[in-house]
């Protein structure tokens, strides 16, 4: 039993692409350890338009929903390995092994974590990891966000557009980000960059109330941004030889093609979008579809 | 008064740039001659993924009441001319002259129709124009494609996936379709391929019947795909020195930016995706978002 394609990862561009790959008829395989992945942990949805205001995880069901009604058939478990045989398919281990002609590779990416007391626990209850999506929930209010990189100084600069104060927590003694960034933040009158700063732990009650940090002070704040990094989830494709960027974001065209004959992907894993967002992705997904039918009609990469 | 970003077109990209522009706190107007666009007429849509078997219209309807809730200022009315000033801002002239230092030309196409009677009457009751969004609703169902060209050809081989006959009815007595494309029908026992064929009428009742041809003979169909072309809405970026490619689609970058400082082109009008569907037009729409965001903030294109 040999599927056209196997897609790997079921979060916005995963399930794009599955909606894509049964309408175009492919006999489609999506395998995933969460459907829905870290778009179900999004506690409001802004940005999926048409949607206002929508938990990630309804959001997500409606996806799956979708995709449901195409019969595709869903593997939850956890991708392993994936090797490419000698015929050009490729074999994907899970909870057995799968066969596929073509492979999406959509598992998307971490945020990555502070590890400290209370992160979980107000984790979309002001504590947040995607400032765009989130942000414009906190009009007026008096938010922080932690980072130094250019994630954390672009997302100063947007959060101070919709909050009232913005405290940007730098752990080092100077930001990483572009000095343009680090200029206009300095420009604006609600930005306040707070160097060698380090959160030690967040304190609320049932939602979050304040930081309190490695120095012994604290902060009270209405929301706290972590802009720390990502780590795109994308070893597996090493020993595939997958071409990725110093990042380790995989690297596409504009067809979700990577260097590897057969083997697309798509969603916040590539190098296609700067904006990642559920739009994007279920958009890249979807592209991936239309180039694994084209590829498998006319076996041309 | 100047707006940041001055969007034209209100269907899927214009929408999605709207969300996006809006909640990027940029000062936005939406000008358009219909809201919702040519997203308004598909009758019943099954891709946009979470809203299996939606209406054009509602589906619109909903991208439109959730622009609404950020107040982006709309208004109902035909774009007749854009300049570029000289301090590289734009006007742009509708019911009157409007003034934005960004522009996001989201236009779209339209579908080239044969211009027979019964096609008005039968459009979205057996007459079609996108095979992709419309062909799944046919299963083991009799159709026909009308068209010789690229789209006709992929389009026949898609519907043999679906339908139980697919008659391609070429006005010539040759396709000009990719030569593998012409292969592959000639190969599908479902896919027939009608030359020197041209229809003259559709009939029906309350829903198409069939067609009938110049040479007087009738065709009993379930339904028609007309494949014979698009017309992308592009004039009027012609004086501003817009490249576009030589079928007029605007060319543009992974950020959806032109060859025109400040101006952005986004959906069904650009060369970004072959794949023109509601879902990468809203992506692209999100896109030139940023990207008029960013060259605001940071002056750079």
């Amino acid at each position: 039993m040999k599927y056209d394609v196997i897609i790997i990862g079921a979060g916005a561009a995963g399930l794009g692409a599955a909606l894509y790959s049964a309408r175009y008829n492919l006999k489609t395989l999506l395998i995933a350890k969460e459907f829905g992945g870290t778009g179900n942990i999004a506690h409001r949805v802004d940005n999926w338009i048409g949607e206002p205001g929508v938990t990630g995880i309804d959001l997500m069901n409606k996806f799956i929903k979708h995709v449901d009604e195409y019969k595709v058939p869903k593997v939850e478990a956890e991708v392993t390995k994936i090797s490419k045989m000698s015929d050009g398919s490729f074999s994907v281990k899970a909870d057995k092994t799968y066969y596929g002609k073509t492979v999406i590779y959509s598992l998307g990416m971490k945020h990555r974590k502070l590890g400290i007391p209370g992160e979980e626990e107000f984790s979309g209850r002001g504590v947040h990891y995607c400032y765009t999506c989130d942000g414009p929930l906190y009009k007026n209010k008096k938010v922080a966000i932690i980072g130094g990189g250019d994630s954390a100084g672009w997302g100063s600069v947007f959060l101070s557009e919709h909050a009232k104060e913005v405290y940007t927590l730098v752990r080092k003694p100077f930001m990483r980000a572009e000095p343009i960034t680090v200029s206009q933040m300095e420009d604006s009158p609600k930005i306040k960059i707070k160097y060698n700063t380090e959160a030690a732990e967040f304190f609320g009650d049932t939602i979050l109330k304040g930081i309190k940090f490695k120095s012994g002070r604290t902060m009270k704040v209405d929301a706290v941004f972590i802009e720390v990094g990502h780590i795109p989830l994308s070893e597996m494709v090493e020993p595939l030889r997958v071409k990725r960027n110093d990042h380790r974001y995989i690297l596409v065209d504009n067809h979700q093609r990577t260097n590897l004959k057969g083997f697309c992907a798509a969603g916040d894993i590539t190098t296609r979008h700067t904006l990642k967002q559920f739009i994007t992705s279920a958009a890249e997904g979807s592209v991936a579809a239309e180039t694994v039918y084209n590829y498998l009609k006319q076996n041309k990469w």
